[in-house]
């Protein structure tokens, strides 16, 4: 098929949609953030960019902390609100229901099935953005959600939100494989 | 909802499935990646983490550039064995169709909707990973999956392959809402 060029644009789906939460002027804040990734699982590393002017960089500068929250898509009203009104404006804290781990300066959403306390160990910057790389200290599941053996449930049961550079949220379809077997089960056919 | 802690694990997700391609003693070679994120719109900017001792690392490192490319679904086979062979074992090269654009040196997969030529800027090493943040250079999208205005295709329909860490590939469910409105219709509600 071929292909037409559309100039530099990072067309990388899905993004995941998270809560990135820092404590600005001692309160929880919380912004929606797709630019999030895992970096690597040992150690756990994990990787955020934020906008320098943003009211949450301001509480992940001055503390090297932050909490990574991953909402349901019954959170997506909520989630949509957080990503386009800032804390300056609005104090978030008072609208949702925040916990804290080993760190003291990483707010998380009680109301997230994972959430993920995280110490910066590198920043890039990059223009006007700021890429934080950083250590995962500690995760933290919602009950419902581990079984006795310490295993998390499958995705589609986490429901998280997806986005896309078409500016549509979607949810998570079905299984359709087992990785490291796919190949092999795809050899035999 | 208690929570559960499970000490330090990235669980991010979903995770977005792709192929970074580089050239090594001069042939494309492909690793299947999960570590990979847009870091930035204007300037376009993404983010890819590699095992320092992967095949495709060397080939990044030695050039400084590579290609990014999302394949749909119907290739969940090819991306898994790719997941798991070392370029240093088989000849990727010859398994799939490479095609080049401006830069030369960052082979992308005739067969992936959307492939990005990338420049790497900064090199983070994490222990035994490289976390590299690198520019778009630019983007290429199938014919058919990009309209008259440059519009490209709703997620759904470029059919991407999700990862997450309970080792299952997902594909994409259905549009759930649109970007920057859902707080307002939730409002209205």
């Amino acid at each position: 098929m071929p292909k037409r060029t559309i100039g530099a644009v990072p067309y990388i789906y899905p993004v995941p949609i998270v809560m990135v939460g820092a404590v600005v002027d001692g309160k929880p804040n919380y912004a929606t953030v797709g630019d999030c990734a895992i970096m690597g699982i040992k150690p756990a590393t994990v990787v955020v960019s934020l906008a320098e002017g943003h009211h949450t960089t301001q509480g992940v500068v001055g503390h090297g902390t932050f909490g990574i929250s991953i909402p349901s898509t019954s959170e997506l009203p909520l989630v949509d609100q957080f990503g386009q009104v800032s804390g300056r404006d609005i104090d978030k804290s008072q609208i949702v229901e925040s916990f804290f781990g080993e760190l003291g300066n990483a707010p998380m959403l009680v109301s997230a099935p994972v959430c993920l306390e995280c110490r910066v160990i590198e920043t890039v910057d990059v223009e006007h953005r700021c890429i934080f790389v950083a250590s995962v200290v500690q995760t933290h599941v919602d009950e419902a959600y581990i079984d006795d053996e310490g295993r998390i449930a499958p995705m589609n049961e986490l429901d998280p939100i997806l986005y896309a550079l078409d500016n549509r949220y979607y949810n998570v379809g079905k299984a359709i494989g087992v990785g490291y077997q796919v190949a092999r089960e795809g050899d035999d056919s």
